[in-house]
């Protein structure tokens, strides 16, 4: 059985539409190639009892939970704070955190401020950040990891060797000049001879043409291929254009 | 006080990092400038006890909810059931959507997939789509839309007249080349001398050198003047060059 993994952005710039997330996209693709399901995200601002609530659900509910955001210096950097009061455990500075902040810093320059990321939940393990210093860190199933997404990848790089593995999802991507309602009833059949695979399609509006993508995605290869030679069959029948735009790839890159 | 809203947004595609989702983004830029604040975004695959389960939890918690993905005519949209399983309501097809979607289609090409796009809660209102015909809908205090963005954000058009207006977020964003650290304690200061807005501190790493956005956020405008010229009167005095990025502007825009 896969592991199931949730997904906790914190930060007010999302929500306000200043900054598009994208972390979650790529630590989903990360999941996806190490077989681990992503089974739901949620946004929350810079508000503690949100991050707690939203935390205390998403940790009970799943495996793995990776956070992002929230853990540099200034005031508006509430996520460590947040997370050691979901895990009802307290916080203060660690000390291999304070001796990396601080040797990073000229003489004099280790302010309150900086030292203000080196509060790690007690209990939490580092997780080491090769771009900025300031380490993230891991405490029970949650991962904590920072928001500028440079910084976020060092650190997920960090975490991968740590998480558990699974048959990882493949997909096989086929596009076609048809609209999906041509196609809907069969796909829903394809769908029913092969429950392992989940049959999706994704309608496409281009200036070139409209269209659609339709993706098979599983753990089971050879169901995958089934499924996809018989959609491709089905376009044959029609007598529709399609091709395979993504061979057999790891879910995430369909 | 604000109305609070939440997203809820629909499809595996999103979870498996196949597709940026950017319908978010959009949403809280549109609600930002009409005065609305976005609380939560949840994302969830295509299952409907998962859909039911965040819809009720958000509907419950927020003031509106706006929904994307899951009404098309393929197997995999099934929002309009869910939704309706949430509401406990039933669902059959709409005699208007039923009628708009036989109109768009030659004589035998209206098959019971897209008679399905025709299968609306009951009790809920038309979402008109300028795009591709097949509507949205609109129920209690929950809005549901489509997940091609094109298309949601034709459908967002025809909702905004409906929603209830508040005092819009204004934002100011001044960038400088200094390392958050170094001005996180004047910041905090700020924060605490100007409650009703909200400083964000928001660092980048450019080829051209590192630095940070600090965005001052309100309904406040004359509030939101302040914090920036306090933030700025501090970055004089540090020696560091500074600018406003962008004056004031409605947040999300920021």
């Amino acid at each position: 059985m896969s592991k199931s993994a949730a997904i906790l952005v914190i930060g007010d710039e999302i929500l306000s539409g200043r900054t598009q997330d994208t972390n979650s996209g790529h630590i989903a693709r990360v999941l996806g190639s190490l077989g681990i399901a992503l089974s739901e995200i949620r946004v929350v601002g810079d508000v503690e009892g949100r991050i707690v609530e939203a935390l205390n659900a998403l940790r009970a509910a799943h495996d793995l939970v990776f956070t992002t955001g929230g853990i540099g210096p200034t005031h508006d950097d509430i996520t460590a704070d947040a997370v050691a009061k979901a895990f009802g455990v307290s916080i203060d500075y660690h000390p291999e955190a304070y001796r990396l902040l601080e040797a990073r810093y000229p003489p004099g320059e280790f302010n309150e401020a900086r030292k203000r990321m080196a509060r790690i939940p007690e209990g939490a393990a580092l997780i080491p950040n090769a771009v900025s210093v300031a380490p993230g860190f891991h405490i029970g199933n949650v991962y904590v990891m920072a928001g500028v997404p440079m910084v976020m990848r060092a650190m997920l790089e960090q975490v991968v060797p740590q998480l558990p593995r699974g048959a990882p999802n493949i997909a096989i991507t086929i596009e076609a000049k048809v609209m999906e309602g041509a196609v809907a009833a069969r796909l829903a059949a394809i769908q029913k001879q092969e429950p392992d695979v989940a049959i999706g399609s994704y309608p496409f509006y281009r200036d070139t043409g409209t269209g659609v993508q339709l993706v098979a995605r599983g753990r089971d290869r050879q169901a995958v291929e089934r499924a996809a030679a018989a959609i491709e069959a089905h376009l044959r029948e029609l007598g529709v254009a399609a091709q395979r735009i993504k061979q057999v790839v790891p879910d995430g890159q369909s």
